[in-house]
């Protein structure tokens, strides 16, 4: 499995769709507010009379109503700084050239003709002209010129990994009965897991280093771990925990082949904060302007703050709805079609009954990386 | 009818598509490679050693093997230039930058999609690296931020104006029985579209001016006129009025209303030389490099010079396609899906009885522009 090409959000708008099922990340964006409003204040700073382009890029930008959110933010925060700091007067030519990035899979077409009716994005007379472009590629390869790039954001993308690491793809190590870090999964496959997020995330920030600026400042929130330990109860192993659970009960029944089940692997790594904050300082590219966790419930309909579940089956039906939109081409490619409506449905119960015991919650790293002026 | 988002070129790759049918189109690029190739040497020593980007943008890049096939005529060039002349010692760091740009109507998925395909197109160790985004948006509108751009191209797309003149299309003037201008146009309605054109095209330039960079260049290649007189056997006008006459052929079938051909007009107009060249001039905003016209038979498939079609049923059918595969959305929008295969029947037909008496050809206007350096 090639995550490059593997790894995208259902398309198309229906109610299966990534773009319907996507409000856990648009929390995410509005939590993450105040971050971006103070890198874009920065950055904004960064631009000369000879070069008053902003170029801001979204990777992973997915398609769905958060895709064009992202531009609304940062139209939103260049309006707020100038509108406050009486900048307009004297930054007047100022222009921003957004990129919309995904994999090649990614529905752009659907992102393109919503794109015709956000008019109103851009915020009145006071805002700076933008421009919208949609960049096909994976991000673990160089998507732009050196030196080009102002502001580079991404959201619940991160977690990704470019794919499942080899030595558990070939089966030189068997992750039996799971689809990620699970109960039973022997300490080489997570430190496979975990080798396979340093890889990538170093890469990341090798490629992010030399298309950013000077002074270039990068905004990534991603799916994280709240402690040191791979397993805490209601955290995100626990979803993937549930689907293999959910995929076990279709192998018992004759549904699937075991041997399906023990070969699929998700391309996934949700790091500690610890873990994040030490490859940044190893690695020394990028300054760590802030860093910090929140936590999102797994129900994204659910906003409340306790510690109880209302309505399990209800909570249940959503989570599965929302896992359902971002695994469905993974599991429909290794898998087949047959089996996807029954297994969410299975799924959905399971989870239900797992809300039963303790509400359950994502916890999600922000981090601000500043790339050092020199 | 509002042209910025009807003008489209038949989706996906199938037998009726835009992709599988653009032939022609293929062939104006290779016809245009020495005009492009020393747009591109031009363009090249504008590169600073502080900004090593060289930024491309084609307009109206449809989607289809032209697509890219415009990616790899500009890499061939930048190849051959530093080849020859030991350029890439002294610009080791350049990059290039794509944007390809058309209505966000255009099948942009199969164009990324078709990308991952296209690792060929860098073309060897010795071309700089590149990039390629698409730019969603009507040319009419800005579409970069300003001083952004070094060379623009645009093939076949240009003759497609931002939409039928408002007189025609609120029906102060009739274009009876046709759908551009025929045999029995009215005068003021010829007038109409010749002012449409030159309204658009004086846009065009006034927009690309500002997103080019001093010593900018501006390659553009679409269907004219070879005479001044409106209507010349054998040319474009030709090619929609044997359209208008097989829409007529249904309107005498009971198959349409005469009404919905009355109030049928195509966004449209093939300017001569002459034209093209006095707007310009009056302009100002750029000098010309080279401005030519040259010949393309009706039958994409036939690459023969004389003066005789041979095969006048196969070249009919030939050509039904390939205006089929340009005309289908905007007809599907106005007539209904229904008549769309009964009528390019016919209208095959009717082009193979016109190529029996002569062979036809387009008259392909090639103008090669520049930016001032100021």
């Amino acid at each position: 499995m090639e995550a490059t090409r593997d790894v995208r959000m259902a398309t198309g708008n229906g109610e299966n769709s990534y773009a319907a099922n996507s409000r856990l990340q648009e929390k995410a964006i509005l939590e993450t507010r105040p971050v971006l409003r103070k890198a874009i204040e920065d950055v904004y700073t960064l631009l000369s009379a000879r070069r008053s382009t902003m170029v801001v890029a979204d990777l992973g930008c997915s398609s769905g109503p958060n895709t064009l959110l992202v531009v609304s933010e940062v139209m939103g925060a260049i309006r707020a700084f100038t509108r406050n700091r009486k900048q307009s007067e004297e930054r007047r030519g100022v222009e921003v050239q957004f990129f919309l990035n995904d994999l090649p899979g990614n529905d752009f077409n659907l992102v393109f003709r919503s794109l015709e009716h956000y008019d109103y994005l851009g915020g009145g007379k006071e805002a700076p002209p933008y421009y919208v472009a949609g960049l096909p590629g994976s991000y673990y390869r160089k998507l732009f010129p050196c030196r080009s790039v102002h502001l580079i954001h991404s959201s619940y993308s991160l977690m990704w990994r470019s794919k499942v690491p080899e030595e558990i793809s070939n089966s030189t190590h068997l992750n039996e009965d799971n689809i990620y870090i699970g109960m039973n999964t022997p300490f080489v496959v997570i430190k496979l897991f975990q080798e396979q997020f340093q890889k990538d995330f170093e890469l990341f920030l090798t490629l992010r280093s030399k298309e950013l600026v000077s002074g270039g400042r990068m905004l990534l929130t991603f799916i994280g771990r709240k402690n040191e330990d791979m397993l805490t109860h209601g955290e995100v192993s626990t979803v993937f925990e549930l689907v293999a659970k959910s995929i076990r009960s279709l192998v018992l029944k004759g549904r699937l082949e075991k041997e399906k089940l023990d070969s699929f692997n998700l391309p996934y790594y949700a790091p500690s904060v610890k873990e994040v904050k030490e490859l940044i300082e190893k690695n020394s590219l990028f300054d760590i302007d802030h860093i910090k966790l929140f936590e999102s419930n797994w129900d994204p309909q659910d906003d409340s703050d306790g510690n109880v579940t209302l309505e399990c089956a209800t909570s249940g039906a959503n989570v599965a709805k929302c896992i359902r939109a971002v695994l469905e081409p993974l599991i429909v490619d290794h898998f087949g079609e047959e089996i996807i409506e029954e297994l969410f449905v299975e799924y959905g119960s399971i989870v239900a009954e797992h809300l039963e015991k303790a509400k359950a919650k994502y916890p999600i790293i922000v981090v601000s990386l500043k790339k050092p002026m020199h």
